[in-house]
């Protein structure tokens, strides 16, 4: 029998808490999920560094069941860029499961393998007979969507915009275009330090009547959500914070 | 200073578990989570009923701040069908928020608002300047996504297709092309007892190549995912349970 590839979730508070400064676990994460993680004794992660910081607050909560120095993580490989198709071979990764061991997957933040790295290993998973099994946790897209107001039953997350301002204009207006049409909200998001020119960005080439939601560090202390119409988004702007992940939600009136 | 309105995340086990033999709320939920459940005295509630059940749960966690039969439950109206634009005015339900209390919104399974009621509430708040604070939580759409495999960097949820067997295949299609086009995964859902049809119907409209996971029941014992071609499924198929809820995952290939 195989084992499994557990897909664990994280928390929100990647960047945002300060280091020593956390909150326990169990304020984003159930405390099945981290019974779940402190049993796995091998790991597939976006970053070995940030999934030992976590494995020390699992540990904080249910003691792991071998020294953290013994349990063997290693990183997904990126894909190499500008070489579609050269995807390294992932199978020696699922190893452990393959020899009868549960593995975990995890990234820096909320669920793998969503808005995150993590997709093809679970591709290559299925296609081994490896069963797959989703622990329970937060999206920072989902939760931004829930807080937002804006369509519930139709939506779509579409990344990031084009960095060039002609790009990014037309792109917004196609995404406009595309929720009128559908009456489907579009999620974006952005590198943090980016955050208030695509604000800006938005504001500029949206209609007045688009009803704009934006999310900043959801689920930590200090996090937030307006939501607005555009023109009034214009009429009385809030800054947004440069080091901080937001979530940009939009629907065109 | 008006209280705010939190929106509080349900596990995904209604209708799945039978009464009395369900998992404790922690396997699911954050205890963080609980805690601030346990302290509310006024709900919003997709169901009234099934809420009351939830906090029996949560009472067997973290004790209820009062009795039970002392914590106002107000059902969201639903909106009347074939009358857009007469849906009523939900300032009412808000009135506690504005009177400086804390308010809950909670649907039957995962977060309030995302494929479920609860936006239009959510949007009376925040024009009303009461602080709307999302609380982390499963969401069933999310951790299908993730257990998938497909492109979780593009996704759209497009919630149920039309029953009419021309106009669900022609929906079909037009959901694979969407898909090719962009690199967009597409989320769906149906009601339980439709859940064979609906396969049926993709496996018969779709091209082989495009990749379809569905996943059932997730979080729950006997919870699956499985992930293939539409040619591998259409060789070897796998019947779906008409009792368990089921997420829809296709991805143009």
């Amino acid at each position: 029998m195989p084992g499994r590839l557990l897909l664990v979730p994280n928390t929100l508070d990647f960047g945002v808490a300060s280091a020593g400064a956390e909150p326990g676990l169990d304020e984003t994460l159930p405390l099945g999920v981290v019974r779940t993680a402190a049993r796995l004794g091998h790991w597939v992660a976006e970053n070995a560094k940030t999934t030992r910081a976590f494995l020390k607050r699992v540990d904080a909560l249910v003691p792991l069941v071998r020294p953290l120095q013994e349990i063997a993580i290693v990183e997904l490989p990126r894909p190499p860029k500008g070489r579609p198709g050269g995807m390294p071979d992932l199978a020696p990764l699922l190893g452990p499961a393959l020899q009868g061991l549960d593995l975990g997957l995890i990234s820096e933040a909320g669920l793998p393998a969503v808005a995150d790295p993590g997709a093809a290993l679970v591709q290559a998973a299925h296609a081994r007979g490896i069963e797959v099994v989703p622990l329970a946790g937060p999206s920072s897209l989902l939760l931004a969507l829930a807080a937002s107001g804006l369509n519930g039953q139709s939506f779509a997350f579409v990344g990031y915009l084009p960095i060039e301002d002609g790009e990014r204009a037309a792109r917004i207006r196609e995404l406009e275009t595309l929720s009128r049409r559908a009456g489907q909200t579009q999620l974006l998001i952005e590198t943090p330090y980016r955050n208030p020119a695509l604000l800006a960005a938005l504001l500029a080439h949206l209609q007045e009547s688009t009803r704009l939601s934006v999310s900043c560090a959801l689920t930590t202390p200090g996090g937030s959500t307006r939501s607005d119409s555009v023109g009034r988004w214009k009429a009385k702007p809030t800054p947004l914070p440069v080091d901080r992940p937001a979530v940009f939600a939009l629907l065109a009136g």
